[in-house]
């Protein structure tokens, strides 16, 4: 027998017009809305644990979500959802909120870029006019506020001893007043955000933010976790590091494998720039202290690749969660003023320059990353930007459904470039498989790259 | 020496995008930037007792009005603005925010719809897409909310008495925690609200709402009076009218002159739609003891024009101010049964009918205006609405400033039609002259138009 | 029939214990019972324009007033309650405040007070404290909050012309976010209240305060206006004149009658003291132009009378509403600053030094009166205390009902003193009368005292 | 060096008179004075993990605890406060809240009552009062809101497994908005809370309520936790327990030692009083299935000493938490109904009947332990009077400090009574001995009682 739930519309979604509404059932006949599916199941699953998206989806191949259209707006349909998100058959609110998410950012969103394309900007504009666009739509971003907002980078899967490192040092920012924004997911994602509930509770702070910032091809791999109460699913992976780079008042970049290299490598390539040479976000690479030797396989390979300079922009501390969060509460005051003095806003940062190639959305198909350019003898932030994509198509191979799907169907990527650099690439990935930084424990890790020696 | 005040934005409007601001910009140069001028002009004036738009605007011409553009977004550079608006050199918040309605609804969104065209739906839907988007953006639709919106039309120039009636109601209105709705200027615009604010604080109602609909070609001539507290520009008097009827959960119509019966007329030509029969709005017109002829004279052309069917929609209540506001608070659940019966938004009437033919816009030149359909022998909807075009007509001669230049250039407009009808007209138009409800005392009246019989 | 209304308790009064509700019912049969009953009658009358309370209550001697008891706390019930408080049969809810602040300031602060005798403290110690634990409890002192309470004095029976500037003066005020506090009832009590409200609502102000405090020998004659939201009632003059001065932090005076003059010459007596010359209070006299000579004389005689030192604590302002707000809107700053380094509150003005001749109450019987000492051959704060009890027991004689029936029975006042000093104060009452500002137009004024030549 | 820190009013304590500030500076030259010096040195140690007071205290032998004068009020002043409670130097909000509950229910309330003793009414009448004038006065009771307080009592000393079990039922009533009382401490006064704080979370609740309510010769051995957002210091035992049943709209006892069985006693000698046979409030008794004997040899001593009747007021519910919430949230309606029927409080349960032989004070002395009336020929509700005492007792001897200093001096309590009984008792307290669920591990537990047999 189904079992249907049929839910009202909450914030920015309850106030639609019949166009709108309009638009949002006829989407649901496209290809976009099998992905809108996915993600809904992926938010009704918030909370188990399993990086899986197949045996995630495969329990629920008889659910099924609907748009009802009313004379006043639009409704969501749950046909046999998963029992665990509800509590006495009724739909826990923040689950709840997070399916309105979806649909904000996938169907009603895509259906404004779709209907009203602007052509008469240059790309890059109107990259970050979207990415603003959806924050602001999701109420992300207001008018006024402090500059408390950390960025949390990290791996989904990581060891105990390194979750409960995650978990104090978001105690500590909580304790400082300040706010965790992360990818969604369990390990690096959820632990600041968990320590950060305690630390607001001591301090008072009642309307503590837990923002996660996700995009369609990973959320099923990394839900966001319970205590996100502020979500938005940006439309690829490029958008959703722009949107981490451009709300950060400070990031905080715990061990992790290759997505978080990614992550690295995409902010030190931006901030190589000249124009963000003043910019003024502290970066803060920490860990517990088995860590260590982690982190300093880490800052070889940026030195080598990148340069003294790229090192210079980060800070390294092991195992000193009070001093992580001391440091970041301290340049507060630098931030706002350099905001002020640059006339930018306090809670999206303008002026931070992206180049295009920062920007455009990478593919990774079997031919672009064998076609990556990866040599020395090209500027800095270029060789950060090829590497960056490179780390990006493994995540991709390891966790996400299309790419999962490519290797299955062909075989490893292959990874070409200059000798010495495949060298350090392959060791560092190397490293990654030993530490089971690339998958959670519990299954055998079969690499989805080759590198060319 | 030119004295120039810098605003930052407000509301919607301190959330741009520098995509958007850029929009803004570059609109300053076109011919939309004299009209954001005047209406910011008029805007600045709030208070002043004047409906003569080139009294209002001849002290003040070296007046400017500047976007500043910021990495954070944009500001308005106000250079020699009247002193009226400032207290001890600071500009009063109500008209801060009024100012920065008027960036928003003129330029903003007018750079939205200019650039977002909506192609592929009816234009009617699109009609009121824009309508519903407007008062949106304005905050003006929330998500929750009660029936207790009551739009209040009327003259603005109307006798001392006729005054008083207004803010007896207003605040008969007010005791009853019901909110006001109306065109903005003086007269029978401003008395429910002033009424309304001390039966709100009397009832101990915080967040008493004074919404102010209007358009740019009035609001110099009908500036905001200082109670209004949401200001909404909609582009044009048909979307205008659309906004009234949309928000209305009731309607009370005072004395008034051309205008109050533009209203009037589109009002009943809407509700006259076979489709609106349900339809639960009160529509009351009252006035004192004094305006018992008055009505009575409406009632028989509405009779005489449209028939028994339309003269049954309104209920007449003469010198009873409590009586209006009971019988409205009476319908209140039946309002609220109605629209969940219809699955239909509280605080808008998705549902009500409107025909293109009320929504479409109407230029009122001297050949529009000859070329009028006004005979008995067509559907009383159609007849409603040329007679409601009529009346705009007379309203743009009397006040506005590009048909205040028209009669000035051409002669009076002609209206032709049907003898019988033309004799009641006239009759009707006539009576507003002898009851100076064409103007504001102070100037004797020229007929802007000129009746064939 | 009798018509009944229970009414459930709020504020302060929905939290009472079984113990403190027997209390209350108790005090219903003690002879206090009967000035609750008459309070309320006066609360209930609210925005009757009438200062005779014997022609407010007249009409109503069926009315009752019962405290019924609940398990969970006490509910009011009105028999027979006038009908201009009610609207479509329910009590306005600002009345319904008004009735539980004068449950809790007569019946529930008095039985507080007569159970809880604090026997080791110096008397005056406890008349502050009893003043501070007053308006502690009826939520008027806040931890924080701004220096902007504005305490206004003036006649109750003042010309149109004078209650014109009333508003005038509170709309200013309004406009520079100031509050207003006064004695509750009409003319100069009324009017800066009224304008104020509209100065809020174009400051967007929505938590504007109206303070009025009274005291039960005076609130039947001049009952609470309908904009007064937040209401106490002293025990006696004496208590409300401290709360008036602790409270303010500015004062402003307009024309008035005896009780007027008793508020000045009270506050004057006060700030001759050697520890207040410190005290940043700005104090202002003012009126519209026609009222120059009447501060004139006010002026001359407290110049005879105090000197030239308690001429200079006051500033006297004619027809200039706006120099007046801006006048005390820029000396907040100060008075905050005194506040912080007196370590003062900024809510209740502890530091003000108040002498016991000023806090014990005085009883204006006809011995008392006529053993007052006026002469000059004393400390002038000594004076001023003298000449206050004067003009206090002429307000008596005039409109409290207790001191109604003793003129009626045994004649006049007589007032004895210093030949010089009683034809000043001869001259001065004298042109109260002419002035009209002893009682209500309407009625001859029979004067109550006799001055001894 | 002495390092001193001085700290702000907040709260109830932001707002006193100059009287009452006397008041407690005076209270602190008296033997109070130590006793407020100790809670607040318990307050600033929460979260140690600790019972043993005497730890507690010796490292901070030189703290020291002031009362500042001011005019406006008084400030605390801390000299060599333990660091833990600090963040980059300034003290946690929560904290900070916490040491002026204390400040408030010690000197301040009591300084109230010894003033302003009550000599008129029964002195049950008065005991509830006081216990009603504490919890309004800590802002607890509201005058309105749900019946959604859930009291949960079990052992500070409890297995890791059993702790689990507390927060799993904490966050299942966090999940259904329920909110969570203990009596400050960790184990099953902690986890139910922590687990409550992720519930509210996932369900958007932002005002959950972890409402502690202790006493101070308690809070010492168990200082409330950081996540007590309400923090009632009552004056005893007695005052302890009746606000707990007073405050209470369901109860959930978890496995603990003498201190749980005290409160068990105490709650169905109360429920057995005829008068509350219709009383609802659910009361569960709940565990893991590792408990399953541990409830039942509690059942089996209730059904052997108070019968079948005392049985049938509890429900055991083994390993099931979504159980144990889900029943509490089903009776809500009820409990709501029938406070409505009763014309009761939704706050504070005015209609529990509580005899006089549970509210007055038992003092814990070898003489009183030796004298309990400890047979089987009494009513059932007194001889539950009698061995909550016996277990009162206990708990003294075992964690508090005048108990501990009398069981050092003295020796064990005698316990006397029927054989049969006595035999039943010493199983009980034997096995919590042989469970460790007399003191916290790491130390060998010393009976501090003889049971005689």
């Amino acid at each position: 027998m189904k079992r249907t739930v049929q839910l009202n519309p909450i914030g920015a979604m309850s106030l639609l017009s019949q166009l709108e509404v309009d638009r949002l059932k006829r989407s649901t006949s496209s290809e976009l809305y099998q992905l809108f599916r996915n993600c809904s199941l992926a938010v009704l699953n918030s909370g188990a644990h399993e990086d899986n998206f197949e045996n995630i989806f495969s329990p629920y191949e008889d659910f099924e979500i609907n748009l009802l259209r009313r004379e006043r707006g639009v409704k969501i349909e749950l046909v046999n959802p998963p029992a665990l998100a509800f509590v006495d058959d009724k739909l826990i609110k923040g689950v709840h909120e997070h399916l309105f998410a979806v649909l904000r950012d996938l169907l009603h969103m895509g259906a404004r870029y779709e209907y009203n394309l602007c052509v008469n900007a240059p790309e890059s504009v109107h990259t970050t006019h979207m990415v603003f666009d959806m924050l602001r739509n999701a109420e992300v971003i207001r008018p006024s506020g402090e500059a408390n907002m950390v960025v949390c980078w990290g791996g989904h899967s990581i060891s105990e001893l390194e979750y409960k490192y995650t978990k104090e040092v978001g105690y500590q920012l909580g304790l400082r007043d300040l706010n965790i924004c992360t990818g969604c997911g369990p390990g690096a994602m959820k632990g600041p955000m968990k320590g950060a509930t305690i630390g607001h509770a001591k301090q008072r702070v009642r309307h503590g933010r837990y923002l996660g910032i996700t995009e369609p091809s990973i959320i099923a791999a990394e839900p966001p976790n319970p205590i996100v109460n502020e979500l938005v699913i940006m439309p690829d992976i490029e958008k959703r590091l722009e949107a981490f780079v451009r709300v950060a008042h400070a990031i905080v970049i715990f061990p992790g494998g290759v997505g978080t290299a990614e992550e690295l490598l995409y902010l030190l390539g931006i901030m190589l720039h000249e124009q963000n040479r003043d910019q003024v976000v502290p970066i803060i690479l920490t860990g517990p202290k088995e860590c260590e030797d982690y982190f300093a396989s880490i800052d070889q390979f940026v030195g080598a690749t990148l340069g003294k300079e790229a090192q210079n922009l980060y800070t390294i501390i092991v195992d000193d969660p009070a001093l992580v969060a001391k440091t970041i509460k301290q340049s507060q005051a630098d931030i706002t003023e350099y905001r002020k003095m640059r006339g930018d806003a306090y809670q999206f940062n303008w002026s931070m320059k992206i180049d295009p190639e920062f920007q455009q959305p990478f593919m990774p198909t079997h031919n672009n990353m064998k076609a990556l350019n990866l040599h020395f003898d090209q500027p800095k932030a270029q060789l950060a930007a090829s590497l960056r994509r490179a780390f990006s198509g493994i995540v991709a191979g390891n966790v996400k459904a299309e790419g999962v799907k490519q290797i299955r169907e062909q075989g490893p990527f292959e990874i070409n470039g200059e000798q010495r650099l495949m060298s350090m690439l392959d060791e560092l990935l190397e490293s990654f498989v030993v530490q089971h930084r690339m998958k959670l424990p519990g299954s055998k890790y079969l690499p989805c790259y080759k590198v060319a020696k």
